[in-house]
């Protein structure tokens, strides 16, 4: 992924987390009306909330659209929903992502007081950087941060879009173009009842499901480079496998694991070892469901 | 919302906490006679508690009161009930508002020290700062909080009106105009308990419960920009999944779901496929219970 | 409640926390000999347990005797259990009072290092500011503290008198008007039985409990400035529900929101809506119970 | 407590922790032949243990043995178990008391590192400061303290009589006077298992009681001042509660509150009276036990 | 281990932890094709996750493909599963292990400010060490870490590869070579959970097995000197015992414990009372199942 | 003990932790080919586990070993068991000796950074003090220690003989003398099952019983000064009471307790009395299981 470059050494590459976005449209293939419902909360900055399971493409959404809805602003016309044809943006908003995790905390967000030189200096955080940036903030499964966070997020959320620094003594007002994302996976239910009405209410929700075989074979494809054919052929096993959920899988193999099996078939591996330890072994340690599973596999790559 | 502005950067804006407070008269309709209890309690200097579900205007309450109690003092007349005839306040008295959580600790509210230029020097928290410019408090679901910070509100809910500063070794006392003001959502019920009784009996208590059909139409039609008609259909979709309550759903929908739904639907978007995203799938996960919306969003908006 | 003033800017004013003392005779009605028995304990030094429900007085108590216990030091004559006419005390004994909570840790008592101009100072807690300055040291409800805290205050309840400030590696002998007190509710069970015996075998124990109607109206008459038949009937509400504790109320109502209700009613409530948000609702979420309460508020204000 | 005397300000005193000892010999009574055995463990500088309830006078053995143990060393003859006529002492041992609980580390024991003056300064803690001045160190209710410190004495109490102070990569070895002494309530069931036997094995074990009622009337006399009759009813009324143990009473009374009855006696209350707050509320809520205690005191105290 | 040194003070020796790299080829010898497997995965640049018990050779399984995939890049022809013939490879890439635990948390990883002449400076973090360097960074036991390590790794093992160094606002993108390789023992059942979808789902999954008893000889005469015999006989023991697995005997003997017994009987201890310590003692406390090894012992090396 | 001396001060010593080595030889009778197990282990740095119950003499042992093995490096010829005659040693290893328990870090052994004159020095820990000596490292009850300690001695105990100081970003190779010794008390069976497989199938395990009852009076004869008639009693008492072990003892008597009473015997204490403190009561509370080793006592001592 290109990006606004800030510092290089040796190998690597360094950039201000907020400096990040997209310099060509990634790819993504709409599924339903996503883009539009998008489109049109971003225009209204009404919070939203992506539920899905894992791999599905919820990051990479997010991505898409922060390049669809880049400066110049896109207008979405009222009755006419887009289908890739506002091209015209040059830039893509920033997008900071933050993925969230049990420890995460808010200094972690809004920012912390750091000794240098002798005095104390405030360095913001990532969400901070966001708000005053006017990005696209993108708060990976959010019901996983520590409760301080989701308060956090609370004024940003409706007419105040405001950030309370408490630390500093200070309120920060949103810049014209920040818009909070959350995602979160129902599979987890545990973490689900976590997240609390009365930060549930702030957001509209799109669903998002694993996509349909024809346009997953076409995701494959491009992301692996293998033929059509194979492709095809992993889409299909992605289908059956989806199928098995009720035989003890937890959760359906991603696209990702498809697009694995793909990339070391190119690589030359076989196509029944790759999808083994690309998709069997990397599923489940149960000797019951892997057996199930290279069954499936066994059909489709006899 | 506008405010007194200290400092801006770019595209946003930075206030001191204790300086945030409304130009303009909040957009506020009463229900009942929470007006002129909260004014009442004003006068004496009664703490007051807020009971109600999520998103029933309770923080917006607070910022109407916070502009009627405003400089010049508005002199409640005894027997009069007011109507918004006291409109000669000419400034909002200032308004701390902090969200409280569960890591949400007593030097989070009364301040620390920090290390700066080599000297270690006393930052006030946002409570310190309220107490001292006389400002309203503001304690956002308080029994969420750790309990050291109940504590510190003992002394400023009775006739010393103090806040004791541990850390400093000093107490102080509070400003003229400074109030304190906790709310708390009767739903959580594991919550509630927490709120102890030697904490709860410093407060009188007024309690919140969704607006009658008729004033959420005028709120919708407000906040949304949507024409009437559409925004009693809203109303009539709120009352009707609020009473489909007790089938599953833990808490009913807020006003400012049906508000986003207005504002999907003013965006272009279909009034059923806005009512989905902002109203079924962000109420729920649950199948059973999306598919019961569903059924009254249908019947509405056939 | 006035007190040695040590700074001020604006409208709040600051003072050191062992300087504060009460200028004008506390009010105070005594219901039983609880005056002579803290008297008789203050003149040999023996620590105190004041035991009681909420809002029952134990802190107003604590400063009526930090105000009588004042230098020139009070004479109670043996075999005269004093009625208030020991007024030649010309200061009050300074009063230090903590609130303890479950995040209180014998540092926040004792004191602490800080880093001040690029040296470590130490800064004195407000015990150890009491045990310097010979004050009255009040630790309100002490079992919710952390458990270090009471191992501090051991040495300080025997023959030795002693405060280890174990940070600085020192022993510190009280001063010579020192005296520890200390409170807790017995209806918070769970609280009770974490006073170890090795803690509360080192003071007497005083028991309080709500007064008796005629005393309280006195109280509210004088709190609230109402006049006393309303100042009555509210008292009689007071007894009246805290004969209803068995029905589900778990701690019944204290005078404090009786004085509430009054002051309501002062500034033009009626006496039901007073009643209710004041008393009804302040004391419980139960609708059945709150039901109760109100027909008890309705047979008394018709 | 007299003790040698290091900084004074105002009304309190000041002393190094590791200087405090008894300037007069501090009253103890024997019950049976625990100073020989004590005498004879600190020769060998065997490790001790004190086992026995609340109040039963352990801490002041101590001092007292730190006093009878004092340089030049008293010579104890075999054979002939000492009544106190080895008064040659001239000055008591150091005895650094540390009362230990769930929060107390082993970093509180041995010290830290604290920055002074723009450079890190190792202070010693009262463990170190009691190994470097040779004196008796008594961790009382060592079994509360975290486990870290019960690891740190392991080193000191056998042939090694080492203290490890691995923050500074040192060993410390103790000075020829240093004795472990720790003490702990078998009354308190969990903490007991809570003692590891690699612990425990380290120490011989001096089991104590309450004192006899002949003996405990003496030290009532010695304590409170009160006359001899008093006194004995007192010790009875001791001797009866504890014997009502077994009807509710987690602990019998302990001398001290007997001793604080006598004191308020001598104050001019009741002696009635002077029991119930200082024996009856303080050993119990429990209205039924208080009701036998209060039995007693009137059978008593007619 | 040989290693690019950097420092010596005399007898160890200190290196870069991003510098450690094989100087020889490490001696491994493949059961599967698991060599040609991990050798595509990195070429596609594909994170890799080794399941298996321990001891069985997956740390020395990636310092062997480290050395195996250094520079100049050894190009994997498809279709030839290579057999240890590109040793045309100069340097190995350099490999950065991280045994994880449950206190390891993302700072440990990513790297903190430390304060260093009066300034605070950043401090690099074993995983960004490796994502600078290119180096393969295995994160051994993984499951066993904190969870916002976890979330710490899913950027870089998407199509992103960047590190978000959010302490710093800053985010890293991978050097070329780098890959992360993580494993785990799927033996722990309760840690096996705790590795979610979110994470598994990134990996492909090599499974490893107790090698068979002809290579595992081999093993044992190489690391332990002792004869092929010896070293069959030791082999055979290995494999008998861990058929007892279902006897009580949590983990089967790892090829460890095998060439321990090896190396104490090329020292003189006879071979049963090397097995006895090494083997029977080693792997479990239950005299049972102790017993059952023992015969198993006897009968191979009567 | 005595030990390269490298500070004092009035009456107590300093050492550096990895200077700590005995003098002369330590006292100890070996029970079976321990210490010949041990060398062989030793000569190829094989790490070892000593398992046994409280005060069996592991610690003991581990000295010896450390004497025995110290420079010029002892050649222990093969089939040889020796007997002590390796007399040539002339300066023992270094040993440290760290007790775990439940808070101790990887950070307290490895080291961590500390300020200094304004400047961050780093300053090692035991374990790296050891490595850095060519130390024998004794790791007491390591199952005590917190996870993220058992991980730092993974790589210490294979073929990479590495410490990984991940917070320097450093690699430490070990020493030549260095060897790592672990001990643990299988009697704590919660404690046992936390030594994961991963750890435990890195060391060869010697086991330690008490020693046999003529070994024993030896023992006490050496360590107390007593007749051996005496001595061999007091051995006898601790084989019965070792037999009482399932009549509610948890671990049975260590010589150490036995030595404790025969010293206070030695002391003029009666031997039936120094039993009771040394023996009864310092293995139990419970009041029967007292009785039973009373009578145990009172046979032998009669």
């Amino acid at each position: 992924m290109t990006a606004a470059e800030t510092e290089t050494e040796g190998d690597f590459k360094l950039y201000a987390i907020e400096k990040y976005h997209a310099n060509v449209e990634p790819f993504y293939l709409p599924i339903s009306d996503e883009v539009e419902l998008f489109a049109a909360a971003f225009q209204q900055r009404i919070p939203v909330l992506l539920k899905g399971p894992t791999g599905v493409g919820k990051t990479r959404f997010v991505e898409y659209m922060a390049w669809k809805m880049g400066r110049p602003l896109t207008v979405v016309k009222k009755g006419s929903p887009g289908d890739g044809e506002e091209g015209e943006a040059t830039e893509a908003l920033p997008l900071v992502t933050v993925a969230c995790h049990e420890d995460l905390t808010g200094s972690d967000l809004v920012g912390r007081y750091l000794l240098e030189g002798g005095e104390t200096k405030w360095i913001d955080g990532p969400l901070t950087r966001a708000v005053k940036a006017g990005a696209i903030c993108y708060l990976d499964e959010v019901v996983e941060a520590r409760k301080d966070t989701t308060v956090l997020i609370h004024p940003l959320t409706d007419h105040r879009r405001i950030l309370p620094m408490e630390k500093k003594g200070q309120l920060l007002e949103a810049a014209e173009g920040f818009l909070l994302v959350i995602s979160y996976n129902p599979g987890y239910q545990s973490a689900l009842k976590d997240l609390k009405h009365s930060t549930r209410q702030r957001f509209i929700s799109i669903d998002f499901g694993h996509p349909p075989k024809e346009i997953e074979a076409q995701i494959i494809v491009h992301e692996s480079g293998i033929d059509s054919q194979t492709a095809e052929s992993l889409a299909k096993l992605g289908e059956k496998v989806r199928n098995l959920k009720e035989h003890g899988l937890s959760e359906g193999v991603s696209t990702r694991l498809l697009i694995y099996a793909g990339r070391l078939i190119e690589q030359g591996i076989s196509a029944r070892r790759a999808c083994q330890v690309a998709v069997v072994w990397a599923l489940t340690d149960d000797l019951d469901v892997q057996r199930s599973i290279e069954e499936v596999v066994s059909a489709i790559f006899e």
